[in-house]
């Protein structure tokens, strides 16, 4: 499965509180139209663990209707436990999905051990019936799974792949260099998409993209081009905006950018509050920037 | 409702992989034999996030009927999203427990500021059967409901108290401080339970109180008596059994102690992985120590 | 050496820019006149990092003169090398102080392991030419001494008590517990002081005894007769004005407070910077609130 | 001022407890007959919070007369005060340093605000008779410099860069975008020197160019002549070998290597403890492990 280039991890959109699966499809087939590589779903930036069993397995069968095949679609699966987990990764296959993306379980702190996420992604992965992705999620989870279990985990002939989603280039470098040339390293932070590419990492899971998902596929064009001048200035552009709707405004950030790119975006459910207004015209802003640089 | 006294957050026992609803009634019997006020289910001690709804449903109805009245039996209801918390809670009410117990979200951590979580707290509040205790488990969830928002909360006629998970005396005192006495401030955590009850606290949920309850509502008494320099001294013996069934060992080394003091405890579920030997030893010689003090 | 009872660590006055003497002098002796056990000069609150061997000498030999035999000064010498704190322990001793009050060094974190920490403090306090104060001052250096390490050091007979700023009661009372009685555990952190002599602790040194020696002092009174209701209804008074002086604005908070009570108090030292006039005003507000409660 | 380059934070040798001047001569005269820029003295990995003022001043010296004309001589200053600051500059400067590296100051986290920081480094840079470097080292200071401060801080005439010791290359990616192209952005940590560069970094003052210069220049040169796939794989092969002379085994780790190596590396001053055998033994595979790739 060639995972090379760019996912963005997409928004779900609501309508008096129920998912809205008919504007989760017309999102997806706009982004169809693009060049991305594919579409993960129920991802954090999908509110994934704020939607129950059969609102995820909505969301991944109308997603599916509209990822062509040469397209992949990848979907969140994680749970807390195990065997909540491989029923997840079992429905997901199920209903078309590609591959699966299983972050981290973050509850249990203390003891989720790199032997204890081993013993659960070696599970999962067993089971699973699609391919699957090991993601860490850190910053929010507060877990890690260290590089050393991450290599032995590459060894597995159902684990294909991860997505790092914090900014520490040490140790994306370390996951690529001690990993297989065949296990694809994806980064999950827009900032840090330049650095990662020209360090090994095969492509990408950015919530920018979702916004702007033309302009990461160029930065995404120009490394693989070799024309890094070009890609840096391009990361430099991208990098406000991607703070915005990240690190800044979180997922309510990225739904206004989606509204206000014409993508079906809306306000993410409680607990979350929707963007304010003052939030919606800085992001209205950066959206200005990114497109019309000084 | 009067919550001076002490719970213990049950382990929940498999058999199979299945919740074993047999030995968690026999457990909730010998508890209520005990000078409990009563029993928290499905608490993280309970490895409520790794139970699914209709598992979490059978607990609350395998407790229920072994906790009489005149005791207190507390749901925990914990969903990340508003709206699964609130079905959470109308389903712990409608099969019978006293109140639940709902903490903090913890996903969406730079989202989750004190407005978020009041606006969270207000909805459950306003819509469960039954009263609400608040909870911080922030060394877990890295989420802390602020002082200043449990205040605003404690006025609201829903909302009878909180448990406060961490040793920071300064922060539980503030909370017991800056809410109306009819507000119960609850230690969760076994170490802090005499610091707690000098302080005002009401009582405690107390992971300890699974294993050695009666020594628990003794250390209550005690303070309830004014025999401070006795109180002082039996939380110095509890205090080292207490730190290796939590911050040690954690549920595993919880459910070897009920399993030497007789109870139902057995393995937990995964990605949880059992206790060892050697801290199987550990526990045993712990437990032993706190009966039988040098 | 009996430690118990009040230790303001007292700021250190300046005037164009140099060590103002007289100042310091004048305000020992208005503290000499209250109800306080000695001083501690030279601590955090005293800007010591900010001074030069010199200065510091001088600050001592300042207080020296007005502090009476039967009450004690103590010294903070704490310095990044062994070496260096040997010296500056030495010197303190020869120009008079009683005691030595020694935090963790804090610049390589990594390396100041238990061990280490245990070499340091045991090479200072074989050398020192008086008793010696152990201390963790872990928010601000990253750096803590643990109990087990502290329990051992306790037996040197040069080592007679810790100072322990945080406000995790569990780990004041295992210092006090795993301490003999004849060591002084004296809580750094006003919030915390009823709590932490009710479970035993000796006395404190505590930032806020600079602005209101005698009701720090009542407090300690109160829990030495036993009148704890009273103790706690002072605490609960104090708690948010200690809470400006330290966590909210620091030194420089601290430094206006002693204006405001009529001590020397002025600006701190760059890079410091002076509170602003909406912190003299909150600082102003909480000293009339504490003085004439509600 | 041209900092291109590599440059090595050079360990400070002892005899007997004093710092060995002799040694530190030898050591730099080898240095300078390698491809280096030139050389950091007094940078935490010459143990610098360990030294006196007048030892700080020898090693200045001594240096000074191995670094020829044309490389670079820079001295760190760091103090806890502007004013003890500007005073080690001014010593420095007329010790013949290039320029100063200004570490922020770490004590009073809390107060030192990016305003706090930004007066601290002007008044430095006003007086400093020589250019200053800003330097980040968030993981041993718990302070950071934010990168608007920097930027502010960047249009100084004489502050012409900056180290930042952190591994987040996004944070690294800002500093380099968003202050002028003759400012300076100088990588702290190895492992990130490839990426470092390829963002536009314009050197690196790495602990492990201490050990195996050459190797750091042949980085630096592969990348600066576009040669990048080389380049990474000298990347990964160097990464190892500087997480264990930093990370792992910090400042006794490095003084360990340049004992392999041929250097005077020795002990290091208490309370840091010599690597144990160990440690050695482990430094030294990986040491042999960089010169001799499998």
């Amino acid at each position: 499965m060639d995972l090379r280039g760019v996912f963005p991890p997409i928004p779900t959109p609501f309508r008096d509180g129920a998912v809205d699966t008919a504007a989760l499809a017309a999102n997806c087939e706009r982004w169809m139209g693009t060049g991305l590589r594919g579409l993960v779903v129920l991802g954090s930036n999908g509110e994934a663990p704020l939607l129950d069993d059969a609102e995820s397995d909505r969301v991944i069968a109308a997603a599916r209707e509209r990822v062509p095949a040469g397209r992949l679609l990848i979907a969140g699966v994680a749970r807390e436990s195990t065997a909540g987990t491989v029923s997840a990764a079992a429905r997901a296959g199920a209903l078309g999905a590609d591959a699966v993306l299983v972050r981290t379980p973050a509850f249990f702190k203390t003891l989720l051990t790199g032997d204890a996420l081993t013993r659960h992604y070696a599970a999962v992965a067993d089971a699973a019936p699609v391919p699957v992705l090991l993601y860490n999620f850190t910053a929010l989870t507060g877990v890690t799974l260290p590089v050393s279990a991450a290599a032995r985990l590459a060894d597995h002939p159902n684990i294909i792949g991860m997505k790092e989603s914090g900014s520490d280039i040490a140790f994306i470098s370390a996951l690529i260099d001690e990993t297989p040339d065949d296990f694809s390293v994806l980064a999950g932070s827009a900032p840090v998409f330049y650095a990662s590419l020209v360090s090994g990492a095969a492509g990408g899971i950015l919530a920018l993209a979702s916004a702007v998902p033309n302009l990461c596929v160029e930065l995404f064009d120009l490394v693989a081009a070799g024309r890094l001048e070009e890609a840096r200035s391009l990361q430099r552009r991208l990098t406000p905006l991607a703070r915005l709707l990240t690190r800044v405004h979180g997922v309510p950030g990225l739904k206004a950018a989606l509204d206000i790119a014409g993508y079906a975006g809306g306000d993410p459910r409680p607990p979350l509050l929707p963007a304010g207004p003052a939030a919606v015209e800085e992001i209205r802003k950066g959206m200005e920037a990114v497109h019309a640089p000084a």
